[in-house]
């Protein structure tokens, strides 16, 4: 079973308008088994619409096409469908009444343009579109289903879930079970990860890839066939011993929701320190509903006088160590959580970059510091990258150490860093 | 002259990942007048890559690839593309020493597995990389010239921009002038926009085109011909005039950029008191190298407990009207400007959902105020969306009000809040 999705419009090519129909169908797709084996964007030339769409059917089951449906001149799908498959392009009567229809649904006049609409390839037949004014349609050559839709992502995606996918689970009524699991790693790099996990360890049968969202790796685990689950399962339980505690979810998981989750879970309350991160572990905490559980406050202490002021850090730390020192880093966490009076704190001082950097403490220098009832720990980190990258790596790294914190507690003891 | 992008990896096919190169691509390439004819996606098999540069390499004059270039078994693209033209697959010896610098100028050892990211087909010319590991190559065949470069967004588009861009205008030297600039418009719906500068306002020749980047709405404007650059200008200086200060840059320019570049320029210090944005606005402008010029701290106060001991809002403020009301936003500007003693303070609390409304104060309730030399200035907004764009929008809001009090101090008088 071969499927292709093909967008059409000038606006995808000249970087006015990121296509986004493209993954929104390829997930509808894979959650009925259908995988999709190519994505092609084409602009608005009938010469070259027909062209794709001669391609597509030649070398698939299954294409679906969004946009040019509309009733402006550079609309041309349906003609260029008609070109490319042979068929006559003339108005069809039951696209033209459902186009009447919508109208006098919205009590507005019908524009002499949205005829046009009504214009379809011969022996097509019409997908309802019961949102918008343009009609979709479904024609088939030689062993391809060709389905069009509308470009408007929220036309398109109701339609395809109300006749495509349908119509394609009718004609490949067995689509092979599959399965598929993500588990999100962090602290490790990419190389390390696959090198723990390597096939041997993963049971016959399961699939496995790598992606790097940045900072965080997925390890991809998928199966197909009748024993697809059970055997993703296995791969799972296989892959977070390789990993342990560098696994922090899987699927939707984010290390920020993991985080705030385990957080709310064994009742502890955090407060933080920010310098070099400037608010971004705050930030992703509370993008989490509910962060006011567990966050009592975040100082972000971008001059000296916030550290001495707010957080309490002796003008003495800051003449002899300078303000990205451990020295620092430990009083900051000190400060904040007497004010706080929380279970936590964490601070983060470091250089970002692009400027600051010294030969002792380049850009990239990172101390983070945490209190918690079990004690203290400082760490430096050398940080690569730009100030975008030192600056996120440093937050998932704080986010990190609480997350573990929180397992500790709710394991009743102490996780070794090491997995 | 006809350019396509190929983008690789499963993971662009199954759901996991949008696509965001070929749009990042295509507006890079069109702001050379380099126009790009179509886009394709294909996923990790060897066969279907060769396949698919095979026919993009016979019908179009480049063809830029991204993905499939990284150390892992599943990245195959240099193998499919030695496949595809019948070369040699072998070890290039100056990827390699341009894989080992890198790894010593990060001081990390390499790992064995990313020696076969040297591994390139015959009769390449390596293109550096210098911000990860995977080299990029360039090879012709027959009329067409194809560019590999890795999926990472960021490594892809310095080495687009680096060598690919140079490299095509070197071919195509006289591509048909070209104009486009983009006006970036904040406080302002698309349709007010839209009505705002309709095509009458802008000379004969220029073509507009609107589009939301959440929730700033984009004005773009483009000419072609040897008058292209002169129209543009002349279109830039109408739609202004019709926009006013909602403008608050052009091109790359980003609402934090302007608002931190206005600030330093204009030579005020602020401080941030922020509730429901949990430190988003800090997070924005300290993104920007330079932000410890203007930015002395800001109190992530989450609990009422650090609204009362950072900020010095009264007890009594909490109980008789509430953390989200007008005047708590004002004891926080307050608080946090007495203690910061900076020029300028801003506060915001509100209700950023999903729980926490009231029929008094739905989610999406949010008060902003500012205390300035010029006096304070205390509103209500009532946002719609979810959680994220709720807090999206306060924090952008609350950067418009900095950027418009900065431009009021340069321009040695107060903006009207209205253009």
């Amino acid at each position: 079973m071969k499927i292709a999705i093909l967008t059409i419009g000038d606006e995808l090519l000249n970087g006015d308008l990121a296509d986004t129909n493209t993954i929104a169908i390829s997930r509808q797709l894979i959650e009925n088994a259908l995988p999709v084996r190519e994505a092609s964007t084409i602009g608005d030339s009938a010469v070259d619409i027909a062209a794709a769409l001669r391609r597509l059917a030649e070398s698939h089951d299954a294409v679906i096409a969004t946009g040019g449906l509309g009733p402006t001149e550079d609309d041309r799908t349906a003609k260029a469908a008609a070109m490319a498959f042979e068929r006559s392009y003339s108005l069809n009567d039951k696209a033209l009444l459902q186009i009447r229809a919508r109208f006098q649904e919205w009590q507005r006049e019908m524009h002499p343009r949205n005829e046009k609409q009504a214009m379809l390839p011969g022996r097509s037949t019409v997908i309802a579109n019961n949102i918008g004014t343009a009609p979709g349609f479904h024609l088939q050559h030689k062993q391809a289903d060709l389905y069009f839709l509308p470009g408007v992502p929220r036309e398109m995606l109701t339609m395809l879930n109300e006749y495509v996918v349908p119509s394609l689970l009718q004609r490949f009524p067995d689509p092979p079970m599959r399965c598929q699991r993500t588990l999100g790693v962090f602290g490790l790099p990419e190389p390390t990860v696959e090198s723990r996990i390597n096939r041997n360890v993963l049971p016959e049968g399961v699939e496995l890839a790598f992606n790097v969202e940045f900072p965080v790796v997925q390890v991809k685990l998928r199966s197909k066939g009748e024993d697809a689950q059970r055997l993703v399962d296995r791969a799972e339980l296989a892959a977070r011993k390789a990993l342990g505690h560098y696994v922090f979810g899987i699927d939707n998981d984010t290390l920020a929701g993991s985080t705030a989750r385990l957080l709310s879970t064994a009742g502890l309350t955090i407060s933080l320190a920010e310098s070099c991160t400037g608010g971004l572990i705050a930030q992703l905490l509370t993008d989490q509903p509910g962060a006011s559980a567990f966050l009592e406050r975040s100082i972000v202490s971008y001059a000296n006088s916030a550290k001495t002021d707010c957080l309490k850090v002796e003008q003495d730390i800051l003449d002899r160590y300078g303000a990205v020192s451990p020295e620092c880093a430990e009083a900051m966490a000190n400060g904040v959580r007497s004010a706080a009076r929380t279970d936590i704190s964490l601070a983060v001082t470091g250089i970002a970059g692009p400027d600051g950097g010294t030969a002792d403490k380049p850009v990239g220098t990172v101390y983070l510091a945490m209190i918690s009832p079990q004690g203290k720990r400082v760490e430096r980190f050398n940080f690569s990258g730009n100030r975008e990258q030192v600056r996120l790596r440093t937050a998932c790294t704080a986010l990190d150490w609480l997350r573990r914190q929180a397992m500790a507690q709710l394991s009743g003891g102490i996780l070794e860093n090491e997995a």
